[in-house]
């Protein structure tokens, strides 16, 4: 045993048995999703190209919805319970006084690098349960493709990946990765639908954008017969499958004995953070715990920071309907950064709730991520893994307010959420920090 | 719960405290090295550049050695016991019938990915033990140098990698990995040492090779205040400090209330295997269980299914004392593969022991490594993970094993080893595969 324990594992049977629905404890309800005033009905859309039982978790009110046996044996087989960790050698290295104590939860032990794995492998045995042979997707940065293609696998279904052309020239391994599931990914825009062939005729080099794929993906579900089309982040069911993550490191606290007083995460449309947050939050609204959130974004999309609280589309091209969200306008022009993941223009209406109601904090890193890399190359000295572009933006917040918790004398109790690892995006690092 | 469990997890508290030396129970004694007829003595030369302590364990007849409470903090860090999984999803699309189950041990979990990890910090603790402030070596296809830089970040000492610049070249997600831990990697030959600037004199694109990466190792580390060399495989204390791969797995059988039959693991050099098998190898001699045991190889380096019993080098240049070992002689041309880890020349000589003993059975895969990626991509699909190029040998060998049994309706239990991860070596998989 070290001196002092830093590994937390839950047992295999407690994995946790029913996800946690914010909806149930916010003060006022969620502002319902509506229509644009103008071109065709996006709310009578949906139910053709989401699943009957997603569909039905994404309007709940239910406090507990049970996760089905079959799922639990799903993130059994992914690895889960994930550890969490206290931070012993970060502390150390940071000369951290014992009153300010660092965790981290291990999502990046994800079997596709991510934690998008958590909502993939619901969506997909949903999606075999209702009879779908196949699912549909688009992804940006891949880790959604990724993760979705993993799940699909795993149940039995056939799985078709819309991946933005830029993003799928320069990142041939997560191509392989999602084609070794065997799934089919075609750069986008491609010749598998009309609205694809349509843009190539027009321009045969189109780069692509997120929300063509988006279209493009949606087109080919609704074209399909067996097939249905799965999102990986914003909406609420996405974040509800995701909060096993925070249930889990609840109970983990149990076992270290002790209490946050700070959770933080990297923060894009926000699957993550609420998954690790959202049963904490409920907590604190139950008034069961005092516990502040801190979400940390890039000023390429700040959209908590800057962003307003409007009704909105959560994609480029205005497919999906207004949902009310902290936004920079679905169509804001955003600069690229590496950390590609968290590059998205508003956050998920539930965690726009939650920063509503002032309990969300944010701040946002300038688009060098030199900061950010340079934050969290200390975290990767002294802990020795290797976070996903994207959770070095969690990493790096955690660190600089462990560092002013220090520098005020104050006490504090951070955890932060290694959301997945780097492997398959060394060059986020290697440009910014000037490797050779 | 699964209605039938899949992951077996060992308690933290529960980590060996001991590793096994296969040395106490061979009926004879292990052949001692020796020098070569000509030239200055490697013996003499073998303490100015090894480690005391290893020195010390590489000549132990001890059964079983202390690992000290600093190393096993060091492993629970790494993320030690790792899972043993029952491969049920596997076994059912293989449609095996409940007589013939399949187990895996997931090295693959490891902070650099692969398990190269467990030597590399216990060499790295003895050597800031020793008072070293810096460790130096070789590496070839990346991932010992990967490993034993993140091992020298966690013990707070410097690295610098010898990378052969052929490798050095095309896989820059590893150099930048080493870098990230504040490695200094070099490109092999350099101008780091005489060695490498009289070879770069004579040709400046000079594209080098395992054997001038071992010279400039050695000779950087003897020229350099508080350096110390280190050795990633073949040597008897390598394959000691793996040896906490197989006494866990022996636990997590208990757990699983079932008996390997056979284990089956990649072999190169043999480190992986070994630490795998050596403590059931121990059981067998000692007469306390039954099991087969089977290297698979590939016919790039089949130094166990067509090598010689003999006293060789251990290195392409002749630097190291001679080792009775199964070798196709120390200078053979090898054909190139992708799963680089396991070509090399010869067999560890504690593993060539129980070789000639006739407890070791081995094959050896065709160059084009077709069927090795297809098999591997049947374990893929069924249980999701990724592993290593040099693993899917492993994999394959088990899955083969396994329909041969069904074939011949015979039973089994088969465990096989995951000793790495895939994720910065997909390539590896997408050319064979011919994925686009």
């Amino acid at each position: 045993m070290p001196k002092i324990m830093n590994q937390f594992n839950l047992p295999v049977d407690e994995l946790p048995r029913r996800w946690y629905n914010l909806a149930a404890d916010l003060p006022e309800p969620l502002p319902p999703p509506k229509d644009p005033e103008e071109g065709p009905s996006r709310l009578e859309m949906l139910p053709t190209f989401l699943l009957k039982t997603v569909l039905g978790q994404e309007n709940s009110t239910e406090r507990w919805i049970d996760i089905p046996q079959g799922i639990r044996e799903l993130f059994i087989q992914a690895g889960r319970p994930r550890p969490l960790m206290r931070a012993l050698r970060l502390e150390e290295a940071l000369k951290l006084p014992d009153t300010i104590r660092l965790y981290y939860k291990r999502e990046d032990l994800s079997p596709t690098g991510s934690h998008k794995v958590n909502t993939a492998l619901a969506q997909t045995y949903y999606a075999a349960e209702e009879g779908f042979s196949e699912v549909t997707t688009e992804t940006g940065a891949g880790q959604w493709g990724s993760a979705l293609s993993y799940a699909a696998s795993l149940n039995g279904l056939k799985c078709r990946v819309f991946w933005v052309r830029a993003a799928y020239r320069w990142k041939p391994g997560r191509r392989t990765l999602m084609q070794l599931y065997g799934s089919d990914v075609f750069a986008s825009p491609s010749k598998e639908t009309e609205f694809g062939k349509k843009l190539l005729k027009e321009n045969p080099q189109h780069v692509g954008s997120l929300g063509i794929a988006i279209s493009e993906g949606i087109e080919d579900a609704l074209n399909r017969d067996g097939s249905i089309y799965c999102l990986g982040s914003v909406l609420s069911h996405v974040l509800l499958h995701q909060t096993v993550i925070g249930l889990e490191t609840i109970e983990q606290f149990k076992l270290a004995e002790d209490t946050p007083t700070l959770l933080i995460g990297c923060f894009g449309g926000g699957s993550n953070f609420g998954g690790f947050s959202l049963p904490f939050i409920g907590e604190v609204l139950q008034g069961k715990r005092e516990c502040k959130f801190l979400a940390a974004q890039s000023e390429a999309s700040p959209n908590l920071v800057e962003g307003k609280y409007i009704y909105d589309h959560g994609d480029h091209a205005g497919l999906t309907p207004l949902l009310k969200m902290y936004s920079l306008g679905h169509d804001v022009e955003m600069p690229e950064i590496w950390a590609e993941g968290i590059r998205y223009s508003a956050a998920a209406p539930i965690m726009s709730a939650v920063r509503k109601l002032g309990m969300l904090d944010a701040i946002a890193y300038p688009v060098d991520e030199v900061h950010v890399y340079s934050q969290a190359r200390r975290f990767i000295q002294a802990e020795g893994f290797i976070p996903a572009p994207e959770s070095s933006y969690g990493v790096a917040a955690s660190i600089d307010k462990a560092l002013e918790y220090k520098k005020n004398g104050e006490d504090a109790v951070i955890a932060f959420n290694v959301s997945g690892h780097g492997f398959l995006d060394m060059q986020a690092y290697a440009k910014p920090l000037k490797l050779e």
